[in-house]
């Protein structure tokens, strides 16, 4: 059961404090959901503080009032809050190191559109929709709580950015609505699409031209893989977030079934090299899931994950196997 | 002053034969706005025929009923219409080769976005939209013409890709509330943009390759160039269409202000050698259209192109330099 709107909204007015948070690794969904909340609480006069483990990725200092994001500092004391309101967060895990900080609250807000979410806190709302952001608009728009252009702005963004530009399954009839509604309300969809899509730190490019100068082709051009090393990374100067999509350019080629991506990580103190692994299907005859599940990885059918113990080289060989035993059994 | 679309809905209506065409090098906004014409007309029981100087481009197969689109044989007679509609193209020459094969027609009607039509024909109706995608849309709306399925498969692709997904200046709260109807009428939009978007031929995949091993930054990093040669382009196999949109990104570092990208072309029977030349520009301080007026092309402030004669390496560095000093000016 969904907690319904006015439930939320009387939250909002009902207590003073507030701690807005959302996932680790942030994306456009995460910090815009959280800054539209965050500047409709401050509408209403509320104190708020907006927490990310990763506080503000450069590439997003563009949205409104981006500044107040911030992880807390490490050497703080825990802060108590009457209200945390989290957002576009699975899992009350996922909030991160920021959680470290956080003492007593009164109320947990968990507003989500992840189905696998795990109903954590005390008013929880868990909406159908391709992002977040959707659901905040639902939210603000049919209740009194007040609606401003910055937040309109932040929702555009949130659903822009988690429907892929208004690309991928789940982007609706109500969708598109909600956009223009948006746009009507003041959001500067060519600005905020060029902040989104059209502006690469020149790393990124470069990081690209890597990433295809590596490509790999196999099983009849059906499977593509590619790599970065530390050493590259370092070479680049790759900030966290930079090898973000990344993996789009190679699930992209139309004869690709399964993409592949790895990214050597930092040796933690196990002092075993470790590889991220991502991996995108396009057919759900291809669950991308269940080969990351082989490496103690998970996700979805058609994207996936998984951390794997070895070198680069090894990691690569090893999964783009299990790839083809998939493509094979298939 | 534009034609009231009653009097484009009665022409539908009131003649028997119909060629529908528009501009070669066509885009998802030409091709789709023709389709959705001529799904039209079909279902009003015309006789319908579709050319385009380039024939159907294997990227758009995907389109509902892509293979009405043809290049009129070369041997054939010239034909006959009771209308011709010209949708998405500026002036008439632009409609290309098929017109050597075009004999008589009783009515011609421009249907069309670009706000430097030149209004040839007898129905004239030039909307301030971001896609002739939009108009139809419009007309289809708002007459009682046939409007099925198809049709708004077809004005989704056009749109979409006019507005690059929903992203350029143009794009309105009404461009929004059209894609919805589209998808109420039953255009697929995961299924639609991933066949615009998310389905390259590995050779464009290569190609983004070279132009990135071939990427030259100068003037602080505000000026981005790439070129493509001949050679290149055989041993790549690449098609008409495939540079297309490579030069965005080029743009797309966020230092960059112009972006220039260079394409080699065939020896024609001057025996000169020439490059096509497209340049692209952030901020409306740089006129990349005046740029080009110097080389004999034009285009749009921040949008422009030449095919200039001379060697590739030699148009490269003239137009390079035209731009070093546009931006020293500036």
């Amino acid at each position: 059961m969904n907690a319904p709107f006015d439930e939320i909204a009387s939250a909002f007015r009902k207590y003073e404090s507030f701690c807005v948070m959302s996932h680790h690794r942030p994306d456009g969904d995460a910090y815009g959901s959280q800054l539209a909340v965050a500047l409709c609480l401050r509408e209403l006069g509320k104190e708020v503080v907006v927490w990310n483990e990763d506080g503000l990725l450069p590439k997003f200092a563009f949205l409104p009032h981006s500044e107040l994001i911030h992880a807390p500092a490490e050497e703080s004391e825990r802060r108590s809050f009457d209200c945390l309101v989290a957002v576009d967060c699975s899992t009350f895990l996922r909030l991160g190191r920021p959680l470290r900080k956080l003492g007593e609250v009164k109320r947990t807000l968990n507003l989500d559109h992840h189905h696998t979410n795990e109903r954590y806190g005390n008013v929880v709302h868990i909406a159908d929709a391709p992002a977040t952001g959707e659901l905040l608009y639902e939210l603000f728009a049919a209740t009194d709580l007040p609606f401003t252009r910055a937040m309109a702005e932040c929702l555009f963004v949130a659903i822009s950015t988690d429907t892929g530009s208004f690309q991928y399954r789940g982007t609706s009839a109500r969708t598109y609505e909600i956009a223009a509604d948006l746009v009507r309300r003041g959001a500067d969809v060519a600005r905020l699409s060029q902040a989104c899509y059209d502006t690469q730190p020149l790393r990124r490019t470069q990081l690209l031209r890597e990433v295809l100068n590596d490509l790999q082709l196999s099983a009849g051009d059906r499977v593509a893989t590619s790599a970065v090393s530390l050493a590259q990374a370092a070479a680049l100067g790759l900030q966290p977030g930079d090898t973000e999509d990344i993996i789009n350019h190679l699930r992209a080629i139309d004869t690709v079934q399964v993409a592949a991506f790895f990214e050597e990580m930092r040796v933690v103190s196990s002092g075993q090299p470790a590889v991220r692994t991502s991996l995108r299907s396009k057919s759900e005859a291809y669950d991308v899931s269940a080969i990351c599940a082989q490496f103690g990885g998970g996700g979805h059918r058609l994207a996936a994950g998984a951390r794997i113990g070895g070198t680069l080289a090894e990691v690569r060989e090893r999964v783009t196997a299990a790839i083809h035993a998939a493509l094979g059994a298939a």
